[in-house]
């Protein structure tokens, strides 16, 4: 078996090998990274400027390292180094993914869609760390382990469910954890923008975002969390609606004829 | 009724301002964007800095800016100016945007799928220009005001349908144009990428990313794109599976007990 693994932390988080670590007896697993963390940068790629992608080490790993996007790293894994994976790693990132807002944003959940557009299953995963120093935590480690390994056994043995394309798994901090695992879906949002107005030295106006939390459904991925569950999340990439809501816009054509 | 009009091109694109003029007399319409363009930076947003957001004009046009990213910019609207949308326009884009491929990576769709996050309905409108000058001709911008116009009466009229969250239109070249408007749903992908392999001045190794066309699915945005039509593509933001198929899933749920 062929496992991509990736992130969208940089080459220097400690969350992308403790996934490495997870799967490396799986099969053959190349590392693919970026030169700096590259959270919230959405789906960027790079499309005006050549890229660097060398292969380096870090903390005895190889790794192969761009200067452009996570999805400039993916597409070059699978391109220039001519790796064709079965499957798709991302994370482990710093932070959860929680909320299908968070989703959208999430560099690490991009990743996972951008190797579903190409056709390769994928897994995100995400935990409930602050910095990179929490990874050292073996409770923390021996949880991640744990899920990886049994939840791309899963995959790679049965496929991922019709109209399933990924899915995204959210790990909470060891001392909240009460050893369930949930599959739900994702609540729609988790929070609302907010903005604090700020003074700079030179008396210009500035907004800080902060956001405020915003009510999530019942029975999503958000509440199991909050409930100390690891919450595994199936997602579909596809955005179309259904033909019949397409045919009940027919009348909208009309109106549109030109 | 109230519009905010929005882009991922920045202030400077005249593809905002021709949005602007299309819908400017259907009610109170702010116009919003970034300072520079942030074309498939995909769903930036920023946390880590405090942004500036100022009243400009240009062109005669009032519009308020941002050096965040476009998601920024319609928070900042939201939240700062006190503006509550009854429906968020976002474009005109340089550049179509068809595909789900290009749907994910697209700034101006995220600024869309945005507003729908927060409970306001949008439509992202893309045109077949490859630069800003194109803008100026004629044709072009007969054919956008009159989609415009038309499409964003429809849906605050009528509403959009039960499911639907986003409308994403695309706009042909005026000569490839056979006036035909086709609500269709979005292929999957539209290329695959590719890399060309180049050597610096130093002779060093990098890579230009270049897209190869992907077979299209038949009856999509693509081939009624081609076919030199207006497409609009109703998009759902809901990346859940059925509850059905979560129900299939609870196998691994029991895999994964720890």
């Amino acid at each position: 078996m062929r496992i991509l693994v990736s992130n969208d932390d940089g080459y220097l988080s400690p969350g992308l090998y403790l996934l490495y670590e997870a799967v490396k007896d799986l099969g053959e697993v190349v590392i693919t990274s970026t030169e700096f963390p590259r959270s919230a940068s959405g789906r960027e790629i790079t499309f005006s400027r050549p890229l660097r992608f060398v292969e380096t080490s870090f903390m005895g790993y190889k790794v192969y390292v761009t200067d452009g996007s996570p999805i400039d790293a993916l597409h070059l894994a699978i391109e220039v180094l001519n790796f064709s994976p079965d499957i798709v790693l991302s994370g482990v990132n710093v932070g959860d993914n929680l909320s299908l807002q968070h989703i959208f944003y999430s560099g690490t959940i991009a990743v996972a869609i951008e190797a579903a557009l190409t056709g390769i299953p994928a897994i995100a995963f995400s935990a409930d760390v602050r910095e990179f120093s929490e990874f050292d935590d073996p409770d923390l480690r021996n949880i991640v382990k744990n899920v990886a390994i049994r939840i791309v056994k899963y995959v790679t043995k049965h496929g991922l469910p019709e109209g399933v394309d990924v899915l995204s798994v959210n790990i909470p901090k060891p001392n909240n954890f009460r050893k369930c695992v949930k599959i739900v879906r994702a609540a729609r949002v988790r929070w609302r923008a907010s903005y604090k107005l700020d003074t700079d030295p030179r008396g210009r106006k500035c907004y800080w975002l902060y956001g405020v939390p915003a009510k999530a459904d019942e029975d999503t991925d958000v509440s199991a969390f909050e409930n100390g569950c690891v919450t595994v999340t199936p997602l579909s990439i596809d955005l179309n609606v259904s033909s019949k809501t397409i045919e009940l816009m027919r009348d909208l054509e009309r109106e549109l004829a030109l």
